[in-house]
């Protein structure tokens, strides 16, 4: 059966009007899409959120809000903020590395400026650039590190 | 009025059974905690969720389903996805910092070799060992850096 209704509509089993809210994010081609964001949020709060936004951010949302909702279900525990505790911690990680990378720049900088003073006494070697990791901000609970 | 119901059977005005879904992680004390997860998922859905799981991982998934709402009001363009972006963005500032002083260690490691060959011969010095950021596999579309 051939059908202009968008993934949403057809999942609904309704109408497709002209300004439906789903149509340009769900479209027919790609039913799973739809049944996902409809599986976590459900229709009436995912339309909810869409009519929030200006035109030009709708794409967007459809778009993260498919990305948590897939996460959801694939992780029904921690969904989505799995991934944040999983790329906190690879930051601390590479924080540690930094700082250990920085004291044995400055351990091998002060052993070459003894052993050519001339030659690095006008270029001091610096360590790399502070990385403001802490800029961040997050308020994740601190316990979602240790699970 | 003193009253025994959770904040979620207050916010449902219902009576709180004994074994309510809701009460261990939605108390009394904090309406606000359930009235957002309310409005992104619906207490249906909520309870459905946290049916799903056995009872000792009910705390985390109420925690994630809390944060990961919290995050949606707060951001209703991306959510918890514009976290995942930016971190995945410090990740990569970090792997390219890491290189540069990499690169920058076996420099000075190999002007120290020629400077003092007998007291580093023996001690070759290494970069840092490399972190896995590809490791993670995140799915994320890579559009989301760019916005």
């Amino acid at each position: 059966m051939i059908s202009g209704r968008c993934a949403a509509c057809k999942y609904l089993r309704r109408r497709c009007a002209s300004d439906c809210i789903f149509s340009p994010f769900f479209p027919s081609n790609n039913p799973q899409r739809f049944a996902i964001v409809h599986r976590i949020y459900g229709a009436s709060n995912v339309a909810k959120f869409l009519h929030q936004l200006p035109l030009h951010l709708r794409p967007e949302a459809a778009e993260s809000l498919f990305f948590e909702a897939k996460c959801r279900i694939e992780d029904p525990v921690y969904g989505c903020v799995g991934i944040i505790s999983q790329l906190q911690h690879q930051l601390h990680v590479a924080e540690t590395q930094l700082a250990k990378t920085r004291a044995e720049i400055a351990f091998l900088a002060s052993n070459l400026q003894e052993a050519q003073p001339h030659d690095f006494a006008a270029q001091p070697i610096q360590g790399p650039n502070t990385i403001g990791f802490s800029q961040i901000g997050l308020s994740t609970p601190a316990h979602w590190f240790n699970s």
